[in-house]
């Protein structure tokens, strides 16, 4: 009965899914879902990315959190539009869904925006089953979190579009092996792996490339 | 109805939880739950945990992950009778709950045991609702997720009977603040805080007094 009702709430997700990626694609937005464990720097790394790339590419925030408003003000102050999800006032959710994405979206000007990153709750688990209407994945580790991390939390990373390895300059205090990651990595997915620091802006320069690669890949298409 | 079915299992969980209690209390073991995000270092605490007490105090441990055998493995090479739970063999859950550690007690000679440590799925959120019959629960933050955690994830925070902060060796290379995080942590919970680093060994005293503590108040009570 627990797989059935599961899987019933996970086919209403996915049309409520569908019904934001048509609610996106008529605004030209790609959407990226962004996934992680609490305190791998998802926020900071949009920050760093509002930071360079915005408003030359125009991006959006939807912030999903249990508790505290924090993370859209974070993003606020760097000029993006942001909204705040917080997830305890809807039932304390471990993860977001498409209902909560789209009514999310009823508080921005899609018009203004390209690029829509949605920084999921602070989880390496439970984000992974639930789209929300998302065209890229993205997920985020963290060198202080160890190699093991795609091979312990694998149907994750196989989701990802692009894996964001975060807090490189922690790599010297650390025994995190990067060639470990790579093959534990590898072992589930093909996506392209950013190794950078949001604190130090080392290496971010191959992460924003792609970000804004997936503009022009998917925005403003005819 | 989702709340209705959540309502369901989660009184089955504390059924099956009251019958894991109970077999552990004829067994004279303290049961700790071991919750904590991916990565920070609830393993290597259990680890360096082992190498100092056991077996003058006899640790047991039941791992809790997603995928793969290595956090038992890494148990086992430290002398201590140790199961492997890998969820993804029954359903992939995000978190242990009471029937999976009754299918896990059974693979343990509980007699041999004083202290059972229970260590959950890597994940901040959902462990927290699930009761597995344990006596105590123990929430392991670690500087580099940051100093907001426990505002972020306020539930977890709440129900914890003591708090490890793990990885203080990384203090002086990261911007975490040990006030604005005690800060935090005492707006939702007056349990102990173990600043440690499992690593280096720093702090580890406090932590160890006090799982040995528990042993005395507890275990083999008449």
């Amino acid at each position: 009965m627990r797989v059935e009702v599961l899987e019933r709430i996970l086919k209403v997700n996915d049309a409520l899914a569908e019904e934001v990626r048509a609610a996106l694609d008529r605004a030209g937005i790609v959407a990226v879902n962004v996934i992680g464990s609490p305190g791998s720097g998802k926020t900071a790394l949009l920050e760093q990315t509002a930071a360079v790339l915005h408003p030359r590419v125009r991006l959006g925030v939807i912030e999903g959190d249990i508790a505290t408003t924090r993370d859209a003000e974070r993003l606020v102050r760097c000029g993006v539009p942001a909204v705040q999800i917080e997830t305890r006032l809807v039932g304390g959710a471990c993860h977001l869904d498409a209902s909560l994405v789209r009514m999310a979206l009823a508080r921005l000007r899609l018009e203004e925006i390209e690029v829509l990153f949605v920084e999921n709750v602070g989880n390496l688990v439970c984000p992974s089953a639930y789209g929300l209407g998302e065209h890229l994945r993205v997920v985020v580790a963290s060198v202080p979190e160890g190699d093991d991390k795609p091979a312990k939390y694998p149907a994750t990373f196989a989701r990802a579009s692009a894996v964001v390895l975060n807090k490189v300059d922690l790599l010297p205090v650390t025994d995190f092996s990067m060639a470990a990651f790579a093959e534990s990595l590898r072992a589930v997915s093909a996506a392209p792996l950013f190794p950078l620091s949001a604190r130090t802006g080392e290496g971010l320069g191959g992460w924003l490339a792609w970000v804004e690669a997936q503009r022009a890949d998917w925005g403003r298409a005819p």
